[in-house]
């Protein structure tokens, strides 16, 4: 008799972090109404009961149904209805239309996350080592999810004219007062970005490739809405002169004067925000920016936004201030692959890749991203146009 | 010491009525969620949550807070959130987007009902005669809307693709069997069509009037699925020499090749309905035909649509099957006001006469019509592209 | 041996008739450039070069094609390009883009006319009398086009930040001084109206019929611009209690405040017309105006618009002012078939009957309607917003 | 006395090339008609009539009217009229609207040429030096333009059924036979790019910079038509993994099978070009792609598209074949300004900066670009999904 040699189990920490992670997911609806979590108030968001339902659908898809012998799906139509653009799994249901799915009801989708729950805790307990790459995805992705569900939950109460409050300890970002300071990173030379050690990294952060970098400065701190309130003081919103083509377009067919989420009543300007509808806070850093406003500001203020490139070399410094924990922080890069970049393989190499398109980078992590979640080497991304997320701006010259 | 003549208070009868038509708009909602009573499926749509708490502002604005002295607002915000389309009452918030306000929730605006429905318990108990007038005009109004929440359910459950059940008994047209008789009405003569008499009816079918006629046939039945699919069989969709060309430019535009909620699979034709996804029963009348369509089939068959003084006519005659309890049934006349017709005076005059261009008349009833709602001279309206209505087709020539 | 009875010919006046429209339309383009033939200023507009081809089109298709032996097509291509909508001789060329078509160029259309112009002199000296129909038809049908060309061009031309002149002295509607006289029409009497006789009128203009009118009143001059002016200083454009709901919308949505070809500067408004930016003259009828905004000035003016009926009856007693030689009249009538309407056989009959959905009828003639062409029950029909029409008020209670 | 040095005067060479370019110019529009020069067939197309004013009105507005005392502007509103987009000159007539100012004609349009060319050739005669530069911007911006209206002409053209011809002899790329040879360069090292030395380059062009650039290969050889039917034979079209998300989205909605001008009946596939209708000749490089093609079928075929870092250096080895006389060759690399970037001072620096976002960069030269315009350091730029240029792919990896 001839004993194959035992493949390894995975090791029991994975348990808590499951269980940490689908807990804060959870937690982040509990404010929410069956209502509250229906509404997609535009195609760009989706529905907080869709979000709940697709990071189950992530583990079902990719671990459950591949992986754990005998596991019975919740529901086979829900292999389509909560797909979201994985074109290798089938045809995903329309993006624009996730609003209009009124069943399952949440009750429902909250039954499908515990079914799941309790088949990942069983593959947790005695699968093999070999899918810890898989189950780390999927516990990113569902991080990731979470601040996506901020960002689309903020937007679908503002919807709504009596400005309601999400939750009156939403998070928020630290005012920083004084002036920023410029740091000042030479000479040039050949630098090295990208994620090249073990930790996870999803896939758009490899690989660790060499750059050639100019001498450049950098604001030790974000643009707070006091700054941002000069540039439109000084008719920032009104003079071409400042703008990309296409942001100045935008600016005049959607006639942008301000930040979204910003009104102005008797010259005095409020932020609607997961708190409900606030004063400014000229120390707060600005937010609710797109590229192109955060790219005219920095031509106003006489400077630019910093390359993805000088963004990381410069964090690595340990020099930035709100590094990662108040506002995403446009880049002047868009949005492609390293060089040598590599999707995975399979479905999930869906993941990043196709994305690398009319898109610009994003550094840094925001007042919603999950604690942990964010990386020095980790590239945001979205249209230079959207402004639903948490983006400021940092300065280069 | 001189007494004023007592002013006549409200009948008691108005207490049960008004109970009955209330009830009857909630037991449509009892088989929803708050997620199904949430969504716009599209703009023309209504969420059920709307209609619920329209038709209490209804009652709120034009019987409570002119005419309940001491009567205290549920909300101040629903005086803007739930008018539907009465400038007359200030600016109504955008039809288009109803489907974003999460809040109020449903459970709130049932609250909202109950605080209605006390206080209106209070007003019909000792309010003066004069307002049986308006309070029939809410309760008529509330009663359309309940037709309106059958058609705006089914479009919104229509958009699943698991075809979500309503209700096992939903409503359901009665089959009927055998060729249609062909009724003949002459000789040409002077009619009177419109409301003249006593009991209730709306602004838009006044005056009574005086109409020539000429000699015309009517059939006694609608045009049933049978019949219809012979048209879609002969080429109805594909051959533009039936078709107006508004429709057929709608045709191409929207590939249409079959009835709203239609489907084919293997040859076989189902419809979608409030009872589920069904087989299509030859004998049962078609429904959810645009006028268009309706228009079509009537010029394929060597016939045509009736106009609304013949359908009048024979409909008093008291010999048409199918008048009122299957489908509402399109005219060839365009919805206009009558000769010499009048609005109600104040924002209440908003109710009918504005909506008079681009619209066709629908004459008789359906299956989602309330018991004892239709009348003779009752006049329906929509576009002649409008669908989600349950529209049939009666031939004359 | 028996003679047939030898066919008659055609009368010889045909030949003056004929020559003396084609030129008319051909004057029409005399101070154009090829340029300001070709473009299509929005789809509803058609370029000049293609008004002069379809109607050299429309004699080839329907006589020269069919009933002169011999007939050589001048280029076989245009059969297809310059049909505007009969399905029932192709697939017409996109309405939207006719203006793309560069090639033919100008001259070819000219020498198009002038192969066509030949043949149909050849047809006209021996072709059989039974086609004076079809004949007549196809010169009133050329006689709509003048009209429409003037329109068109104007169009054009207005879209030219320079104002540009069409012509100089170009058709201008006189003005007439003095308050209206109200005509009072009693008693309430079975009118008939309709094209009866012999002469010529289109398909949709029968059959004559009868119709059951009531006491009215019209007025027998037009809405001058100092009326409407008043209109304007009234808030016209501003209060929806005026208008039809779709009306409104139209308001909103694309900013009317005045006429279509209005302008105000300090104070002052001047109209683009056909001789280029002139000064608003009060006591000229107001022209290009939309139902819409005839119908809610007659609101605004404590009047309505007559019906059809009406207003055959009224300008067949000759005492109308402006009936017919300065602005098209909106009516309050849809434009629908009359009681017992055939369209003509074959594909001719797809010249008005497939338009009866969404449209209004104007009645009279304007300004720009060439000589003789106008008749008692002539049906002009547009959309409710159309404006680039000569249209104008006149009021009826 | 003292005399001050004479300010040294234009070098006579001008006169010439001035001469050149703009009868190479006129040369273009020679086989057009006064229609073909007046369409607007898409927003991006401009008229001929068009280019031929705007690049006059370039010298009239940043050399005439500034620098030649008592010059005489032909025409005040061509200001305005013939504005690209130089919002630093006024507000520009809306570009999707160039198409409809049929005033002035083409025939005012060659006078206002001549009349800028008299005023040029005073003008070089006895110019300051130091104008060249901004006299030899004018000159590269016509040609420019030259290929531009190349595009453009051929874009109305193709709207036209007929196919009509613009030139039997125009310009057409070569072919190339024989499977490509890939060129490999290494070893890895920073390299150069960028224009630097004397002669004229475009702001965007600069500063030459140093970049880091990995071992790479790239084809000598443009793919040629036969290798792109290999890929919609293989099912390209069909297949969402080969392409971006965007670009797949594009082939959805608006239906690509094929290259833009392409055509396929009873299995053979042709293309419109300036000759016509012509059919596909395998070993012609592929044209009229947009960028997510190139990107689908670098995937399909296992490569990718160089970065424009790799393409300069690749061509500067004088190795690449159909380097700049064939197809402009999508990057992978978006369009942003180089490390220390700086448009022009005043409104010429709108003439590349404000357009860096949302495109991507081509290089090399087409068929259509005139000889001696195009440089080793020319960075050409469109959007993703544009397709009438005439660009195609040469794959890296």
């Amino acid at each position: 008799m001839v004993a194959r040699s035992a493949a390894r189990t995975l090791p029991s920490f994975w348990i808590d972090r499951y269980r940490a992670v689908r807990r804060a997911t959870e937690a982040l609806v509990a404010p929410l109404s069956p209502e509250d979590c229906q509404v997609q108030s535009m195609p760009d968001v989706s529905p907080a009961k869709w979000h709940l339902a697709h990071t189950s659908w992530f583990f079902e898809t990719f671990l459950l149904r591949p992986h754990l012998p005998g596991y019975a799906l919740f529901d086979p139509d829900f292999e389509r209805l909560f797909n979201s653009y994985y074109n290798g799994i089938g045809t995903p249901y329309p993006r624009a239309e996730r609003g209009l799915l009124t069943r399952p009801p949440l009750s429902a989708v909250k039954e499908y996350r515990k079914h799941v729950d309790r088949s990942m805790a069983q593959f947790l307990l005695g699968g093999d080592e070999k899918y810890s790459e898989i189950i780390e995805l999927g516990l990113q992705h569902e991080e990731q999810h979470q601040e996506l569900m901020l960002m689309d939950i903020q937007h679908v109460l503002s919807c709504n004219p009596a400005d309601p409050v999400y939750c009156v300890d939403g998070p928020r970002a630290d005012p920083v007062e004084g002036d920023p300071e410029w740091l000042t990173f030479l000479p040039a030379a050949l630098a090295e970005i990208g994620h090249g050690g073990d930790g996870f990294a999803f896939d758009n952060e490899s690989p660790r490739h060499r750059a050639w970098i100019e001498v450049f400065e950098i604001a030790d701190r974000l643009v707070c809405a006091g700054d941002y309130l000069q540039f439109m003081a000084d008719g920032g919103y009104q003079r071409p002169e400042y703008w990309l083509a296409d942001g100045w377009d935008r600016v005049q067919a959607e006639g942008w004067t301000a930040p979204l989420y910003w009104q102005e009543e008797n010259g005095r300007w409020t932020r609607f925000s997961l708190r409900g509808r606030m004063a400014i806070d000229s120390d707060e850093p600005v937010l609710h920016i797109s590229h192109y406003e955060a790219d005219a500001y920095a031509r106003w203020a006489g400077a630019r936004l910093p390359t993805e490139v000088e963004w990381e070399i410069a964090a690595g410094s340990g020099r930035l201030r709100q590094r990662d924990d108040s506002a995403w922080q446009w880049t002047a890069s868009p949005y492609v692959g390293y060089p040598g970049y590599r999707p995975l393989p399979g479905a999930v190499g869906e993941y990043n890749g196709k994305f690398m398109s009319n898109q610009m980078v994003l550094r840094g992590g925001s007042l919603a991203t999950p604690p942990g979640h964010a990386r020095l080497t980790y590239r945001n991304f979205f249209p230079p146009h959207a402004r639903w997320m948490f983006s400021g701006i940092r300065l280069a010259r």
